[in-house]
């Protein structure tokens, strides 16, 4: 009989020689956790031991070791999955987790994007250009203050706003307050101005705060949430997102650590999978080191099809300006969302104009289709 | 005004000459996340902006860089805790987190361990000695067989039988068949032969589920919980110890990852103040890579005297065996618990005299003190 299998990439970063051994005891500690030999129950052995498919040898002295895990040891927990994936051997440095591939039923229930790209550009009304996105900073702000930040963003026509992922129940701006003054404020603009701008708070805690707040706000009309899956736990978005399958979420790479889960694979795949309609990553020439493949990797893994859950929007991030977006949208089509947060800030008194300046420079219809 | 502030030591893999800059960059990224000349609220410059204390350039090339972040950034808020410590510069691999220290009244508000070291002696009434920890393993066994090993452990006098970290819902063993039977053939054994082993289920997906989790449980007599903040999300073990003051909760550092957080720091400081009871980590001489010195600081920070907090029992495992038991109450004297998996179970037909040997070794009086 065959059982339902996870397929597992892994770098080992051990001598050539040593690897079909490494890959053998990975292969235990990532599934029954014991000595094989002291496993008398044949079934556990044949179906739930995880199993080494090969091992290959790569030009830079790593091996890429390619092993199955049995979907059974997973269920349909999404934190079980990491912990299957990478609970243990996250703690043994010769390992990176490089790839996952999972069967069609196990996709299926974790059940990716809720809206998907085509859902927030529906949201949003945003057609044949990427999405704008920005933040309200500095925590610490009033309420009064961001809510400012917001009638200014709102009228410049950006298409989503997003609370900084510092936000979480500050008593400068407490999440009721903050919430409702950003959300009310960002209607009043697109009653104004006929813009169609959404207001996206960070949700934080855990699941039962989470799922108040997300409650709380859907109350006031708010259909997007920002959220740190590496810091909740992946099972928080995966449940919200289940609860409320006609609300987006943005993932925000917080904990999600520098390289020892390929970026590609975390933030291109496994944030999609558990839900993420969009997905922040630092992108290259900013104030963090991904590499550009690394960053188109992630946007390509966002938006592949797969398992035919929805693509989700890659949102690259971390020190962009408005002089880099016809690069951006160069780089990575129309398909994306542009996040320009601080960059906006700096200009001061002109930051009418320069939201402005953001949203035109997207707009621009020459540089859409690269 | 003086504001209650959180002391952060960063480690920086940058030149000396850059560490200044580089401290700078990062307090920024730590708090504000925009730059600081765009910012006009004073307050925010004054109180919200983490500052620089002082920037150390160490023997090894690296430089220590002591920040200092505000406390109205976190809250009561576990998760925000290790957002700000950690959120965006867990992204820029030149950064690892090396200590913190924080305000009397934010580690009061965690709360730490609800029993710590002195409450698992009195659950288990093992006394001038270390506690003795088995799991429950493979995942894949049925609610039997696990049934069977618990009847073994606890007729042979283990203290504390945990499901292994695997365990979540499995349908080989769904949690509520398997806790019930699990803990009625503790409690059988114990009524039996005098023991006071405990067992303690493996808590899986959110705060919502878990929640249940305990409730269920907690029904059945169980008292003690193994959970993996870091899959889970720190938040959640945070809330779960707070809605159970009467509970305790083992620690389990999957997903914990070997190295940008100092191990010390976050095994031996962070899970004790959200509230771990108990704390296992890979012992150096295992199948992972820990340091000796690494393992014996995570062991004094979980006991050390730390703003009243009780104190946490560190868990040395991963591939432990009965022939290290001396060496093991050498190295961490008694307030410990020793855990011993996979090689007892090794034993196969002779698991009840291997499990024997154990709790004999661990009791032998003359090697208690160290």
């Amino acid at each position: 009989m065959t059982v339902p299998r996870i397929d597992v990439v892994y770098r080992l970063h051990v001598a050539a020689g040593q690897a079909e051994h490494r890959a053998r005891l990975l292969a235990v500690e990532q599934s029954i956790e014991m000595p094989p030999e002291a496993v008398d129950d044949r079934r556990v052995l044949d179906q739930v031991l995880a199993r080494v498919e090969r091992v290959e040898a790569q030009a830079d002295g790593t091996s890429l070791a390619r092993l199955q895990l049995a979907a059974e040891t997973v269920g349909d927990d999404a934190g079980q999955l990491m912990n299957m994936l990478f609970g243990n051997c996250s703690l043994q440095p010769d390992v990176e987790l490089a790839d996952v591939e999972l069967p069609d039923a196990m996709a299926q229930r974790f059940g990716g994007p809720n809206l998907g790209i085509d859902g927030l550009r529906r949201l949003t009304a945003a057609v044949g250009r990427p999405l704008t996105c920005t933040a309200l900073k500095p925590i610490g702000s009033t309420v009064a203050q961001l809510a400012a930040l917001c009638r200014t963003f709102a009228r410049a026509g950006i298409d989503v706003i997003k609370d900084d992922h510092g936000w979480a129940n500050q008593r400068s701006a407490p999440f009721p307050e903050r919430v409702a003054a950003c959300q009310r404020a960002v209607q009043d603009a697109n009653s104004a101005f006929g813009s169609h701008t959404v207001y996206a708070p960070s949700l934080h805690g855990t699941h039962v705060q989470m799922r108040q707040q997300v409650e709380q706000a859907r109350s006031l009309g708010i259909a997007v949430f920002l959220i740190a899956p590496m810091n909740c736990g992946v099972a928080s978005l995966n449940a919200l997102k289940r609860e409320h399958p006609d609300v987006a979420f943005i993932a925000h790479p917080a904990l999600a650590g520098a390289g020892r889960i390929a970026p590609p694979l975390l933030l291109g795949k496994l944030f999609r999978l558990f839900g993420a309609d969009a997905v922040i990553f630092p992108n290259h020439g900013g104030r963090f080191t991904y590499s550009a493949a690394c960053c188109q990797a992630i946007a390509r893994h966002n938006r592949a099809t797969w398992h035919g859950l929805r693509a989700a929007l890659p949102v690259p991030a971390g020190g962009m300006s408005v002089e880099r977006v016809a690069e951006l949208k160069s780089e990575y089509g129309s398909d994306c969302m542009l996040l320009i947060g601080g960059s906006l800030l700096a200009a001061g008194d002109r930051l009418a104009e320069r939201s402005r300046a953001f949203v035109a420079a997207v707009a621009r219809r020459e540089e859409v289709d690269a």
